[in-house]
Protein backbone atom coordinates (compact mmCIF):
# COMPACT_ATOMS: atom_id res chain seq x y z
CA UNK A 1 0.00 0.00 0.00
CA UNK A 2 1.09 3.43 -0.83
CA UNK A 3 2.68 5.93 1.88
CA UNK A 4 2.45 9.07 2.06
CA UNK A 5 4.57 12.11 4.53
CA UNK A 6 3.78 15.09 4.70
CA UNK A 7 5.56 17.73 6.89
CA UNK A 8 3.88 20.26 8.84
CA UNK A 9 4.82 23.34 11.17
CA UNK A 10 2.52 24.08 14.19
CA UNK A 11 1.57 27.74 14.16
CA UNK A 12 0.78 30.03 17.03
CA UNK A 13 -2.79 29.89 16.39
CA UNK A 14 -2.76 25.95 16.42
CA UNK A 15 -1.89 26.33 20.04
CA UNK A 16 -3.92 26.99 23.13
CA UNK A 17 -3.25 28.97 26.41
CA UNK A 18 -1.32 25.63 27.67
CA UNK A 19 0.88 26.36 24.95
CA UNK A 20 0.36 23.09 23.10
CA UNK A 21 -1.55 22.52 19.75
CA UNK A 22 -5.00 22.41 20.73
CA UNK A 23 -6.39 18.70 19.62
CA UNK A 24 -8.96 19.64 17.16
CA UNK A 25 -6.52 20.50 14.95
CA UNK A 26 -5.11 17.51 14.98
CA UNK A 27 -7.90 16.25 13.01
CA UNK A 28 -7.56 19.57 10.68
CA UNK A 29 -3.94 18.24 9.83
CA UNK A 30 -4.95 14.46 9.51
CA UNK A 31 -7.72 15.30 7.26
CA UNK A 32 -5.22 17.43 4.99
CA UNK A 33 -2.75 14.79 4.97
CA UNK A 34 -5.09 12.04 3.19
CA UNK A 35 -6.03 14.82 0.87
CA UNK A 36 -2.01 14.40 0.10
CA UNK A 37 -2.37 10.90 0.41
CA UNK A 38 -4.88 11.15 -2.75
CA UNK A 39 -2.65 13.76 -4.38
CA UNK A 40 0.41 11.57 -3.84
CA UNK A 41 -1.25 9.00 -6.20
CA UNK A 42 -2.53 11.55 -8.49
CA UNK A 43 -6.36 12.20 -6.93
CA UNK A 44 -6.58 15.77 -6.47
CA UNK A 45 -8.99 16.17 -4.37
CA UNK A 46 -11.47 18.87 -6.46
CA UNK A 47 -10.89 16.57 -9.74
CA UNK A 48 -11.92 13.12 -7.78
CA UNK A 49 -15.55 15.20 -6.79
CA UNK A 50 -15.90 16.19 -10.07
CA UNK A 51 -15.33 13.38 -11.64
CA UNK A 52 -16.64 10.80 -9.99
CA UNK A 53 -20.01 12.80 -8.92
CA UNK A 54 -18.75 13.38 -5.18
CA UNK A 55 -20.21 15.72 -2.80
CA UNK A 56 -17.09 15.09 -0.40
CA UNK A 57 -15.61 11.65 1.12
CA UNK A 58 -16.99 12.44 5.10
CA UNK A 59 -15.93 10.69 8.19
CA UNK A 60 -18.31 8.33 9.78
CA UNK A 61 -15.86 7.38 12.37
CA UNK A 62 -12.50 8.66 13.80
CA UNK A 63 -10.12 8.57 16.85
CA UNK A 64 -7.00 9.74 17.96
CA UNK A 65 -4.24 9.18 20.63
CA UNK A 66 -2.07 11.92 21.73
CA UNK A 67 1.33 10.59 23.32
CA UNK A 68 4.07 13.89 23.85
CA UNK A 69 2.71 17.18 22.86
CA UNK A 70 3.77 20.06 20.26
CA UNK A 71 3.85 23.55 20.19
CA UNK A 72 4.24 26.27 17.81
CA UNK A 73 7.43 26.73 15.54
CA UNK A 74 7.56 22.26 15.70
CA UNK A 75 7.52 20.97 12.33
CA UNK A 76 6.29 17.49 12.62
CA UNK A 77 6.20 14.76 9.70
CA UNK A 78 2.71 12.38 9.35
CA UNK A 79 2.75 9.49 7.52
CA UNK A 80 -0.70 8.30 5.98
CA UNK A 81 -1.38 5.10 4.83
CA UNK A 82 -5.09 3.62 3.45
CA UNK A 83 -5.05 0.46 6.18
CA UNK A 84 -8.43 -1.39 4.51
CA UNK A 85 -10.96 -0.86 1.37
CA UNK A 86 -14.42 -1.57 1.95
CA UNK A 87 -17.24 -1.85 -0.77
CA UNK A 88 -18.00 2.07 -0.43
CA UNK A 89 -15.65 3.21 2.59
CA UNK A 90 -11.60 2.96 3.64
CA UNK A 91 -9.96 3.60 7.11
CA UNK A 92 -6.75 5.61 6.53
CA UNK A 93 -4.35 5.43 9.21
CA UNK A 94 -1.61 8.56 10.23
CA UNK A 95 0.90 8.62 12.45
CA UNK A 96 2.40 11.55 13.67
CA UNK A 97 6.01 12.16 14.26
CA UNK A 98 8.09 15.03 16.15
CA UNK A 99 11.79 14.28 15.31
CA UNK A 100 11.88 10.49 15.64
CA UNK A 101 9.19 9.99 18.12
CA UNK A 102 5.78 8.88 17.80
CA UNK A 103 3.72 12.16 19.51
CA UNK A 104 0.38 11.66 18.36
CA UNK A 105 -1.87 9.08 15.72
CA UNK A 106 -5.21 8.97 14.69
CA UNK A 107 -7.70 6.39 12.31
CA UNK A 108 -10.25 7.77 9.80
CA UNK A 109 -13.63 5.43 8.27
CA UNK A 110 -14.47 7.75 5.72
CA UNK A 111 -17.58 7.31 2.89
CA UNK A 112 -17.26 7.94 -0.63
CA UNK A 113 -20.40 10.00 -0.98
CA UNK A 114 -22.61 11.42 -3.31
CA UNK A 115 -25.67 13.48 -3.91
CA UNK A 116 -28.77 12.05 -4.37
CA UNK A 117 -29.93 11.90 -7.91
CA UNK A 118 -33.83 12.29 -7.06
CA UNK A 119 -33.05 15.94 -6.87
CA UNK A 120 -33.85 15.56 -2.63
CA UNK A 121 -29.74 16.88 -1.66
CA UNK A 122 -29.69 13.88 0.28
CA UNK A 123 -26.01 12.20 0.77
CA UNK A 124 -25.72 8.64 -0.43
CA UNK A 125 -23.11 6.05 -0.04
CA UNK A 126 -21.40 5.11 -3.68
CA UNK A 127 -19.45 1.89 -4.49
CA UNK A 128 -15.73 2.85 -4.93
CA UNK A 129 -14.29 2.53 -8.17
CA UNK A 130 -11.77 -0.15 -8.84
CA UNK A 131 -9.26 2.29 -10.55
CA UNK A 132 -9.61 4.45 -7.35
CA UNK A 133 -8.52 1.82 -4.90
CA UNK A 134 -6.03 0.42 -7.71
CA UNK A 135 -3.90 3.79 -7.66
CA UNK A 136 -2.63 3.13 -3.87
CA UNK A 137 -1.17 -0.63 -4.90
CA UNK B 1 -23.74 11.05 37.74
CA UNK B 2 -24.11 14.95 36.73
CA UNK B 3 -25.01 15.71 33.08
CA UNK B 4 -25.07 18.88 31.62
CA UNK B 5 -26.76 19.75 28.27
CA UNK B 6 -25.80 22.29 26.02
CA UNK B 7 -27.10 23.71 22.88
CA UNK B 8 -25.02 25.17 19.79
CA UNK B 9 -26.02 26.43 16.69
CA UNK B 10 -23.73 25.43 14.10
CA UNK B 11 -22.22 28.53 12.04
CA UNK B 12 -21.50 29.01 8.37
CA UNK B 13 -17.89 28.61 9.07
CA UNK B 14 -18.56 25.57 10.43
CA UNK B 15 -19.32 24.00 7.21
CA UNK B 16 -17.19 22.64 4.51
CA UNK B 17 -18.07 22.62 1.14
CA UNK B 18 -20.12 19.53 1.06
CA UNK B 19 -22.05 22.24 2.80
CA UNK B 20 -22.46 20.05 6.39
CA UNK B 21 -19.88 20.41 9.18
CA UNK B 22 -16.41 19.77 9.22
CA UNK B 23 -15.90 17.11 11.53
CA UNK B 24 -12.91 18.76 13.09
CA UNK B 25 -15.75 21.32 14.46
CA UNK B 26 -17.40 18.82 16.58
CA UNK B 27 -14.41 18.03 18.43
CA UNK B 28 -14.20 22.22 19.16
CA UNK B 29 -18.17 21.74 20.32
CA UNK B 30 -16.92 18.86 22.48
CA UNK B 31 -13.94 20.37 24.17
CA UNK B 32 -16.85 23.30 25.17
CA UNK B 33 -19.23 20.69 26.21
CA UNK B 34 -16.53 18.75 28.80
CA UNK B 35 -16.28 22.93 29.78
CA UNK B 36 -19.35 23.49 30.23
CA UNK B 37 -20.31 20.41 31.87
CA UNK B 38 -17.34 21.41 34.75
CA UNK B 39 -19.23 25.01 34.78
CA UNK B 40 -22.45 23.07 35.82
CA UNK B 41 -21.15 21.68 38.91
CA UNK B 42 -19.31 25.07 39.14
CA UNK B 43 -15.92 24.47 38.56
CA UNK B 44 -15.00 27.06 35.67
CA UNK B 45 -12.12 26.30 33.75
CA UNK B 46 -9.94 29.48 34.51
CA UNK B 47 -10.70 28.76 38.43
CA UNK B 48 -10.10 25.09 38.49
CA UNK B 49 -6.46 26.15 36.18
CA UNK B 50 -5.88 28.67 38.86
CA UNK B 51 -7.15 26.65 42.59
CA UNK B 52 -5.17 23.32 40.72
CA UNK B 53 -1.94 24.77 39.51
CA UNK B 54 -3.06 23.12 36.09
CA UNK B 55 -1.64 23.79 32.66
CA UNK B 56 -4.78 22.20 31.03
CA UNK B 57 -6.44 19.13 31.10
CA UNK B 58 -5.37 17.96 27.83
CA UNK B 59 -6.80 14.95 25.59
CA UNK B 60 -5.09 11.63 25.43
CA UNK B 61 -7.39 9.65 23.34
CA UNK B 62 -10.71 10.78 21.67
CA UNK B 63 -12.88 9.44 18.87
CA UNK B 64 -15.78 10.41 17.40
CA UNK B 65 -18.41 8.65 15.34
CA UNK B 66 -21.10 10.63 12.54
CA UNK B 67 -24.12 9.25 11.98
CA UNK B 68 -25.99 12.28 10.33
CA UNK B 69 -24.77 15.38 9.17
CA UNK B 70 -25.51 18.94 10.22
CA UNK B 71 -25.18 21.92 8.29
CA UNK B 72 -25.55 26.12 9.06
CA UNK B 73 -28.52 26.97 11.01
CA UNK B 74 -29.15 23.75 12.50
CA UNK B 75 -28.96 23.72 16.58
CA UNK B 76 -28.07 20.79 18.21
CA UNK B 77 -28.11 19.86 22.07
CA UNK B 78 -25.37 17.94 23.16
CA UNK B 79 -25.26 15.55 26.25
CA UNK B 80 -22.29 15.35 28.18
CA UNK B 81 -21.10 13.61 31.36
CA UNK B 82 -18.21 12.02 33.14
CA UNK B 83 -18.15 7.92 32.59
CA UNK B 84 -15.19 6.70 34.34
CA UNK B 85 -12.62 8.45 37.03
CA UNK B 86 -9.13 7.22 37.31
CA UNK B 87 -6.54 8.61 39.37
CA UNK B 88 -5.26 11.10 37.29
CA UNK B 89 -7.45 10.78 34.19
CA UNK B 90 -11.37 10.61 33.29
CA UNK B 91 -13.48 9.51 30.27
CA UNK B 92 -16.53 11.54 29.43
CA UNK B 93 -18.87 11.07 26.70
CA UNK B 94 -20.65 13.38 24.36
CA UNK B 95 -24.24 12.39 22.23
CA UNK B 96 -25.22 15.16 20.02
CA UNK B 97 -28.68 15.29 19.01
CA UNK B 98 -31.03 17.16 16.16
CA UNK B 99 -33.69 17.26 16.86
CA UNK B 100 -34.66 13.65 18.89
CA UNK B 101 -31.61 12.18 16.36
CA UNK B 102 -28.45 11.20 17.31
CA UNK B 103 -26.24 12.66 15.55
CA UNK B 104 -22.95 12.33 16.46
CA UNK B 105 -21.17 10.72 19.91
CA UNK B 106 -17.71 11.55 21.22
CA UNK B 107 -15.99 10.02 23.51
CA UNK B 108 -12.83 11.50 25.27
CA UNK B 109 -10.33 10.74 27.96
CA UNK B 110 -8.16 13.75 29.63
CA UNK B 111 -5.58 13.95 31.91
CA UNK B 112 -5.36 16.44 35.06
CA UNK B 113 -2.18 18.06 33.90
CA UNK B 114 -0.01 20.26 35.43
CA UNK B 115 3.59 22.21 34.83
CA UNK B 116 6.33 20.37 36.19
CA UNK B 117 7.52 21.90 39.82
CA UNK B 118 11.31 21.79 38.54
CA UNK B 119 11.23 24.95 36.52
CA UNK B 120 11.69 22.38 33.08
CA UNK B 121 8.45 23.43 31.82
CA UNK B 122 7.18 19.99 31.18
CA UNK B 123 3.36 18.64 31.64
CA UNK B 124 3.05 16.01 34.57
CA UNK B 125 -0.25 14.21 35.48
CA UNK B 126 -1.38 15.13 38.76
CA UNK B 127 -3.84 13.21 41.09
CA UNK B 128 -7.62 14.44 40.23
CA UNK B 129 -8.82 16.11 43.95
CA UNK B 130 -11.37 13.59 45.72
CA UNK B 131 -13.42 17.14 45.92
CA UNK B 132 -13.68 17.41 41.81
CA UNK B 133 -14.89 14.24 41.67
CA UNK B 134 -17.61 14.51 44.37
CA UNK B 135 -19.11 17.68 42.80
CA UNK B 136 -19.99 15.28 39.82
CA UNK B 137 -21.90 12.94 42.20
CA UNK C 1 -31.80 50.41 11.16
CA UNK C 2 -32.18 47.60 13.15
CA UNK C 3 -29.86 45.96 15.19
CA UNK C 4 -29.03 43.09 16.80
CA UNK C 5 -27.62 41.90 20.09
CA UNK C 6 -25.94 38.40 20.14
CA UNK C 7 -24.24 36.70 23.33
CA UNK C 8 -21.04 34.99 22.71
CA UNK C 9 -18.87 32.80 25.28
CA UNK C 10 -15.00 32.99 24.53
CA UNK C 11 -13.76 29.07 24.66
CA UNK C 12 -10.42 27.71 25.82
CA UNK C 13 -9.98 26.81 21.97
CA UNK C 14 -10.48 29.93 20.87
CA UNK C 15 -7.59 31.18 22.73
CA UNK C 16 -3.86 31.15 21.78
CA UNK C 17 -0.41 30.75 24.06
CA UNK C 18 -0.61 34.28 25.38
CA UNK C 19 -4.29 33.32 26.35
CA UNK C 20 -6.24 35.44 25.02
CA UNK C 21 -8.60 34.93 22.15
CA UNK C 22 -6.85 34.61 18.87
CA UNK C 23 -7.42 37.41 16.49
CA UNK C 24 -9.10 35.54 13.47
CA UNK C 25 -11.19 33.87 16.20
CA UNK C 26 -13.11 37.26 16.46
CA UNK C 27 -13.78 37.79 12.55
CA UNK C 28 -15.54 34.13 13.24
CA UNK C 29 -17.84 35.91 15.59
CA UNK C 30 -18.34 38.78 13.41
CA UNK C 31 -19.33 36.60 10.87
CA UNK C 32 -21.77 34.35 13.16
CA UNK C 33 -23.27 37.87 14.08
CA UNK C 34 -24.08 39.18 10.23
CA UNK C 35 -25.79 35.80 10.25
CA UNK C 36 -28.11 36.35 13.46
CA UNK C 37 -28.69 40.00 12.28
CA UNK C 38 -30.27 38.69 9.13
CA UNK C 39 -31.86 35.78 11.00
CA UNK C 40 -32.89 38.57 13.68
CA UNK C 41 -35.01 40.53 10.63
CA UNK C 42 -36.42 36.72 9.64
CA UNK C 43 -34.25 36.16 7.22
CA UNK C 44 -32.28 33.13 7.75
CA UNK C 45 -28.84 32.29 5.48
CA UNK C 46 -29.73 28.81 4.29
CA UNK C 47 -33.24 29.75 3.25
CA UNK C 48 -32.00 33.16 1.87
CA UNK C 49 -29.25 31.42 -0.13
CA UNK C 50 -31.99 29.26 -1.29
CA UNK C 51 -34.79 32.03 -2.27
CA UNK C 52 -32.12 34.55 -3.58
CA UNK C 53 -29.98 31.74 -5.48
CA UNK C 54 -27.02 32.70 -3.79
CA UNK C 55 -23.42 31.00 -3.56
CA UNK C 56 -23.02 32.92 0.08
CA UNK C 57 -22.70 36.90 1.00
CA UNK C 58 -18.73 36.40 0.75
CA UNK C 59 -16.74 39.18 2.44
CA UNK C 60 -14.57 42.01 0.17
CA UNK C 61 -12.99 44.49 2.62
CA UNK C 62 -13.37 43.76 6.76
CA UNK C 63 -11.11 45.33 9.76
CA UNK C 64 -11.20 45.00 13.39
CA UNK C 65 -9.62 47.17 16.01
CA UNK C 66 -8.95 45.53 19.23
CA UNK C 67 -8.94 47.53 22.43
CA UNK C 68 -8.94 44.84 25.54
CA UNK C 69 -8.36 40.98 25.34
CA UNK C 70 -10.68 38.23 26.01
CA UNK C 71 -10.15 35.07 27.23
CA UNK C 72 -11.98 31.96 28.15
CA UNK C 73 -14.71 32.18 29.94
CA UNK C 74 -15.91 35.60 29.07
CA UNK C 75 -18.99 36.24 28.53
CA UNK C 76 -19.43 38.97 25.19
CA UNK C 77 -21.85 41.19 23.75
CA UNK C 78 -22.07 41.84 20.00
CA UNK C 79 -23.99 44.81 18.74
CA UNK C 80 -24.54 44.47 14.88
CA UNK C 81 -25.94 46.86 12.32
CA UNK C 82 -26.00 47.57 8.38
CA UNK C 83 -24.87 51.24 8.09
CA UNK C 84 -24.70 51.60 4.29
CA UNK C 85 -26.58 49.54 1.57
CA UNK C 86 -25.03 49.49 -1.92
CA UNK C 87 -26.52 48.19 -5.69
CA UNK C 88 -24.66 45.07 -4.27
CA UNK C 89 -22.94 45.38 -1.38
CA UNK C 90 -23.34 46.69 2.43
CA UNK C 91 -21.42 47.35 5.22
CA UNK C 92 -22.40 45.73 8.96
CA UNK C 93 -20.72 47.03 12.14
CA UNK C 94 -19.65 45.07 15.09
CA UNK C 95 -19.17 46.26 18.43
CA UNK C 96 -17.76 44.21 20.83
CA UNK C 97 -18.26 44.44 24.59
CA UNK C 98 -17.19 42.66 27.74
CA UNK C 99 -19.23 43.83 30.41
CA UNK C 100 -20.13 47.92 29.39
CA UNK C 101 -16.40 48.42 28.27
CA UNK C 102 -15.80 48.41 24.11
CA UNK C 103 -13.45 45.34 24.17
CA UNK C 104 -13.50 45.34 20.20
CA UNK C 105 -15.19 46.48 16.61
CA UNK C 106 -15.40 45.24 13.36
CA UNK C 107 -16.39 46.38 10.31
CA UNK C 108 -17.70 44.23 7.21
CA UNK C 109 -18.09 45.08 2.88
CA UNK C 110 -20.58 41.94 1.78
CA UNK C 111 -20.92 41.68 -1.75
CA UNK C 112 -24.96 39.91 -2.80
CA UNK C 113 -23.69 36.78 -4.90
CA UNK C 114 -24.27 34.13 -6.85
CA UNK C 115 -23.25 31.63 -9.12
CA UNK C 116 -22.78 33.01 -12.76
CA UNK C 117 -26.21 31.51 -15.19
CA UNK C 118 -23.41 30.52 -17.10
CA UNK C 119 -22.88 27.07 -16.26
CA UNK C 120 -19.12 28.50 -15.80
CA UNK C 121 -19.25 28.05 -11.85
CA UNK C 122 -18.14 31.67 -11.43
CA UNK C 123 -18.88 34.23 -8.89
CA UNK C 124 -21.04 36.88 -9.99
CA UNK C 125 -22.29 39.85 -8.14
CA UNK C 126 -26.28 40.49 -7.77
CA UNK C 127 -28.41 43.46 -7.16
CA UNK C 128 -29.56 43.35 -3.92
CA UNK C 129 -33.55 42.75 -3.50
CA UNK C 130 -35.33 45.82 -1.94
CA UNK C 131 -37.23 43.58 -0.04
CA UNK C 132 -34.38 42.34 1.54
CA UNK C 133 -33.15 45.71 2.44
CA UNK C 134 -36.91 46.66 3.56
CA UNK C 135 -36.65 44.35 6.52
CA UNK C 136 -33.73 46.16 8.59
CA UNK C 137 -35.68 49.49 8.05
CA UNK D 1 13.14 46.43 4.13
CA UNK D 2 13.50 42.31 4.15
CA UNK D 3 10.18 40.34 2.47
CA UNK D 4 9.22 36.84 3.36
CA UNK D 5 7.56 34.66 0.73
CA UNK D 6 5.29 32.27 1.89
CA UNK D 7 3.37 29.12 -0.29
CA UNK D 8 0.46 28.15 1.19
CA UNK D 9 -1.90 25.36 0.55
CA UNK D 10 -5.42 26.22 0.45
CA UNK D 11 -7.17 22.99 2.31
CA UNK D 12 -10.45 21.68 2.05
CA UNK D 13 -11.24 22.49 5.70
CA UNK D 14 -10.89 26.38 4.59
CA UNK D 15 -13.53 26.90 2.68
CA UNK D 16 -17.21 27.42 3.48
CA UNK D 17 -20.33 25.92 1.51
CA UNK D 18 -19.84 28.56 -1.23
CA UNK D 19 -16.88 26.14 -1.98
CA UNK D 20 -14.21 29.58 -1.45
CA UNK D 21 -12.04 29.97 1.20
CA UNK D 22 -13.47 30.93 4.24
CA UNK D 23 -12.04 34.47 4.93
CA UNK D 24 -11.02 34.65 8.59
CA UNK D 25 -9.21 31.68 7.82
CA UNK D 26 -6.55 34.07 5.52
CA UNK D 27 -6.11 36.07 9.08
CA UNK D 28 -4.85 33.04 10.12
CA UNK D 29 -2.61 32.83 7.18
CA UNK D 30 -1.58 36.13 7.36
CA UNK D 31 -0.24 36.03 11.35
CA UNK D 32 1.48 32.59 10.11
CA UNK D 33 3.07 34.62 7.13
CA UNK D 34 4.18 37.52 10.09
CA UNK D 35 5.89 34.37 11.85
CA UNK D 36 7.59 33.33 8.87
CA UNK D 37 8.70 36.76 8.16
CA UNK D 38 10.38 36.99 11.63
CA UNK D 39 11.67 33.33 11.32
CA UNK D 40 12.97 34.43 7.89
CA UNK D 41 15.51 37.11 9.73
CA UNK D 42 16.54 34.46 12.44
CA UNK D 43 13.79 35.29 15.21
CA UNK D 44 11.56 32.58 16.09
CA UNK D 45 8.60 33.39 17.74
CA UNK D 46 9.27 30.53 20.70
CA UNK D 47 12.94 32.23 20.68
CA UNK D 48 11.58 35.76 20.86
CA UNK D 49 9.20 35.25 23.43
CA UNK D 50 11.86 33.71 25.90
CA UNK D 51 13.97 36.26 25.01
CA UNK D 52 12.32 39.58 25.68
CA UNK D 53 10.04 38.39 28.58
CA UNK D 54 6.81 38.47 26.31
CA UNK D 55 3.44 37.08 26.30
CA UNK D 56 2.76 37.76 22.74
CA UNK D 57 2.75 40.21 20.05
CA UNK D 58 -1.30 40.40 19.26
CA UNK D 59 -2.59 42.30 16.73
CA UNK D 60 -4.93 46.03 17.61
CA UNK D 61 -5.86 46.36 14.38
CA UNK D 62 -6.20 44.54 11.14
CA UNK D 63 -7.64 44.47 7.61
CA UNK D 64 -8.17 42.94 4.48
CA UNK D 65 -9.33 43.18 1.11
CA UNK D 66 -10.18 40.49 -1.05
CA UNK D 67 -10.38 40.58 -5.29
CA UNK D 68 -10.81 36.87 -6.23
CA UNK D 69 -11.37 33.48 -4.41
CA UNK D 70 -9.08 31.06 -3.55
CA UNK D 71 -10.38 27.23 -3.14
CA UNK D 72 -9.09 23.74 -1.85
CA UNK D 73 -6.33 22.62 -3.77
CA UNK D 74 -5.02 25.94 -4.86
CA UNK D 75 -1.37 27.29 -3.39
CA UNK D 76 -1.32 30.75 -3.20
CA UNK D 77 2.21 32.87 -2.02
CA UNK D 78 1.96 35.63 0.05
CA UNK D 79 4.35 38.18 0.13
CA UNK D 80 5.09 40.31 4.14
CA UNK D 81 7.15 43.02 5.31
CA UNK D 82 7.28 45.34 7.79
CA UNK D 83 5.92 48.89 6.50
CA UNK D 84 6.53 50.42 9.49
CA UNK D 85 8.14 50.56 13.00
CA UNK D 86 6.54 52.36 15.70
CA UNK D 87 8.07 52.66 19.47
CA UNK D 88 6.28 49.23 20.68
CA UNK D 89 4.25 48.71 17.62
CA UNK D 90 4.53 47.41 13.87
CA UNK D 91 2.79 47.57 11.20
CA UNK D 92 2.82 44.48 8.62
CA UNK D 93 1.98 44.24 5.03
CA UNK D 94 0.70 40.55 3.48
CA UNK D 95 0.13 40.73 -0.53
CA UNK D 96 -1.79 37.01 -1.53
CA UNK D 97 -0.92 36.18 -4.71
CA UNK D 98 -3.00 33.27 -6.77
CA UNK D 99 -0.38 32.76 -9.63
CA UNK D 100 0.31 36.36 -11.17
CA UNK D 101 -3.12 37.65 -9.85
CA UNK D 102 -3.27 39.65 -5.94
CA UNK D 103 -6.16 37.74 -4.55
CA UNK D 104 -6.38 39.62 -1.41
CA UNK D 105 -4.03 42.22 0.76
CA UNK D 106 -3.83 41.97 4.61
CA UNK D 107 -2.59 45.06 6.89
CA UNK D 108 -1.78 44.31 10.38
CA UNK D 109 -0.85 46.53 13.19
CA UNK D 110 0.64 44.40 16.35
CA UNK D 111 2.29 45.62 20.14
CA UNK D 112 5.62 43.78 21.42
CA UNK D 113 3.84 42.98 24.61
CA UNK D 114 4.73 41.51 27.64
CA UNK D 115 2.97 40.39 31.49
CA UNK D 116 3.27 43.10 33.72
CA UNK D 117 5.51 43.09 36.49
CA UNK D 118 4.31 43.47 39.45
CA UNK D 119 2.68 39.83 39.51
CA UNK D 120 -0.94 41.40 38.24
CA UNK D 121 -1.21 39.16 34.91
CA UNK D 122 -2.00 42.55 32.83
CA UNK D 123 -0.46 43.02 29.49
CA UNK D 124 1.81 45.61 28.71
CA UNK D 125 3.09 47.04 25.65
CA UNK D 126 7.09 47.51 25.59
CA UNK D 127 9.77 49.17 23.61
CA UNK D 128 10.78 47.03 20.72
CA UNK D 129 14.63 46.87 20.82
CA UNK D 130 16.85 48.13 17.66
CA UNK D 131 18.67 45.08 17.64
CA UNK D 132 14.80 43.37 16.67
CA UNK D 133 13.94 46.29 14.10
CA UNK D 134 18.10 45.88 12.81
CA UNK D 135 17.21 42.46 11.65
CA UNK D 136 14.63 43.42 9.20
CA UNK D 137 17.16 46.15 7.45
Amino acid sequence: MKKNRKEIQVEWGDCDPAGIAYYPRFFEMFDSCTNALFESVGLKKREVLKTYGLAGIPMVETSARFFVPSSFGDRVTVDSAIVEWGNSSFRVEHKLFRGEVLAAEGFEKRVWTALAKDGSNKLQSQKIPQEVKDRFQ
